[in-house]
């Protein structure tokens, strides 16, 4: 497999757009997205003037992944408050818009918080709007720092596994840029290894059936100049048989109290394959995808998307929950079902470990996690 | 997971077209082939004249499938023959076509063979055609014999294991009447299990890139009424977790004398997840798959296929070796660099069985594997 590793990428530029950004007046008050059910193919913005477009970006997946949910809920909140449509009625809908990624039900709950209590302390409609964008923007700014920590603190994990330095690793979904106010999780991690110059490949899973990775995490690493290679998902267990893979490292939807992880659906069977074949399995993901109230994998709620994900092989921008739009390339008979899970739930005995903003666990342990989430940022 | 049950499929014709046919004068000598890159959107034959049209049409995977190349390759030779073109030419162009697939270069040479001892004994270039013809026809007959032989062993086998009924059974690729002279090797076990109203479930893998599970066994599902449900290869972890899979079931493309086989890739993750939950893997392959002159999975070789059929997700029919069509749909970065190989190894000891029409080898190990090929049929 030495041509693996020969080709370099083309596409070498930096990302231009960010994921998500706040524009003020006389363009705003609006939350611009960077559509990513559009890339690679073009960078296109969406424009949500309220609420209601916002829900449907995120059931569409135009804007996604944990840490940029958050963000994007808090954002969501700020923008009805100033915009002066009801802010409970606007909670809602934002955190019921998808079920498993618990980081947008928490950006919602902050912003929803901050404008509660400037009501309550007798703001004006238009303070107490300030109020819940400033905790949005608060949100954001801390997001992008714990990028940069669990990149950090990641990079040094990896240091310290993989002591030889060229690191071939293998990433599912995607958990950069796109998916955060600042670099990422996982992909940041990879990111640091290759700005290092310790990133000797980073392998990355397509994740079927919509893409993320041969869309959205190829386009990262082409943008930041790094040496990757895209496969079907089915394929990692050769690069596993071969020695070719060092460590995997994953993003987080959610994270139970006792360490289970749920995140994009293929990272369960990575875990297996990684335990089988000695390779460290990392999930990098920030504090606040850690859930206290969800004891334990059996309890994460898994969302189920339509079929026609599966049956059809369409362009993402065409999949709408519940509505069957029909675009794409049908590739099974007509009237096959199809089973389409989002995520699966990867238990604690099968990660290495959690790489946080505030600290890496390892072993995975309910009272780990407990002690890293009560706990104060180690230095 | 109540509703994965739920649904009948709607089409439920068995298959009218066979996979391959021999056509004589008039019409003939042809080989005329079900295109299976048209599946499940058009039933096309396609009509080959002569050995390039064959070769060209294996390799686009227009005939596919381990013991069906085997067939294909002997009437190719019979075809060459017949025609008066090159035999041992023909020979060696058939055998190339690819790689992994043991069965290929046992039909051909066994129609070659047949077709040289004639010449030997002094046979006109009509009866050497005939007797190459004949050996054809032979093998085609014997795999249809041996088709009936596995279901009924498999079926027997999976009864043993699994003796409460209901088999809920998970395969990969496609290994039915497509890949076959008679009902196929892992989907005849399947398809003998519904005739005896004993299978609950057929969980079918998409099987990236090319969608073998997708488009063909999704159909022949269907016409033959199977209850079966359509996944992404990456979502198979999900349904070990949930306990929903009680046997994998795969064909082959080649056994080494270890007892490791070459399948389609994704594969050997099944078999390591298998592994971990504890659930039975069964290899159902004729003994023209065990291929003795490979001494283990290490000597396989593995085709590597080309990368646009990763990088854009294209109706297979586009697809043609070191040809880039530009048929379509792109799905990540230009200039993306593919991993892509067609083919996993998996070791005999995550084989519960190997399935053949002479008999059931379990445990897999180099003294079983031998004692099989040199034995005599087993009642």
């Amino acid at each position: 497999m030495a041509d693996q590793y020969a080709q370099t990428p083309v596409a070498t530029e930096p990302p231009t757009l960010p994921a998500l950004r706040w524009e003020e007046p006389p363009e705003g008050p609006v939350v611009v997205l960077l559509d990513q059910t559009r890339l690679p193919a073009e960078e296109v913005e969406l424009v949500c003037t309220d609420v209601p477009a916002l829900v449907l970006a995120i059931q569409t997946l135009a804007v996604r992944g944990a840490p940029l949910l958050g963000i994007a809920g808090a954002y969501g909140v700020a923008l009805a408050a100033v915009r002066g449509y009801d802010v409970a009625e606007a909670a809602t809908l934002l955190a019921g818009a998808r079920p498993t990624a618990v980081n947008l039900g928490y950006g919602v709950r902050r912003a929803a918080d901050a404008h509660r209590e400037a009501v309550e302390k007798g703001a004006s409609d238009e303070r107490a709007g300030a109020a819940a964008l400033a905790a949005a923007r608060e949100l954001h700014r801390e997001d992008a720092e714990a990028s940069a920590r669990m990149a950090g603190r990641g990079l040094a994990l990896l240091d310290e596994l993989l002591p030889g330095g060229g690191h071939r690793i293998l990433t599912h979904c995607n958990s950069g840029a796109l998916v955060s106010g600042g670099e990422g999780t996982a992909f940041a991690v990879a990111l640091a290894a290759h700005r290092a110059g310790r990133l000797r490949r980073l392998w990355v899973d397509e994740t079927r059936p919509l893409l993320q990775g041969a869309r959205l995490t190829a386009y990262e690493a082409a943008r930041n100049g790094m040496a990757y290679t895209l496969l079907t998902d089915n394929a990692a267990g050769s690069l596993f048989a071969a020695g070719e893979v060092d460590a995997v490292l994953i993003g987080a939807d959610r994270i139970a109290a006792d360490g289970s992880v749920a995140n994009k659906v293929g990272s369960y069977p990575l875990a297996v394959l990684a335990k089988y074949h000695h390779v460290p399995f990392i999930v990098v993901a920030p504090l606040t995808t850690v859930d206290l109230g969800t004891p334990d994998g059996a309890s994460i709620e898994v969302e189920q998307r339509p079929g026609h994900e599966v049956t059809g092989f369409m362009a993402p921008q065409a999949v709408v929950p519940g509505v069957e739009t029909g675009g794409g390339l049908p590739v099974a008979p007509l009237g096959t079902q199809a089973y389409n899970p989002a995520f699966d739930v990867t238990p604690p005995e099968l990660v290495t470990a959690i790489v946080t903003e505030r600290g890496v666990l390892s072993p995975v342990t309910a009272g780990a996690v407990a002690e890293l989430v009560a706990g104060a940022d180690s230095p």
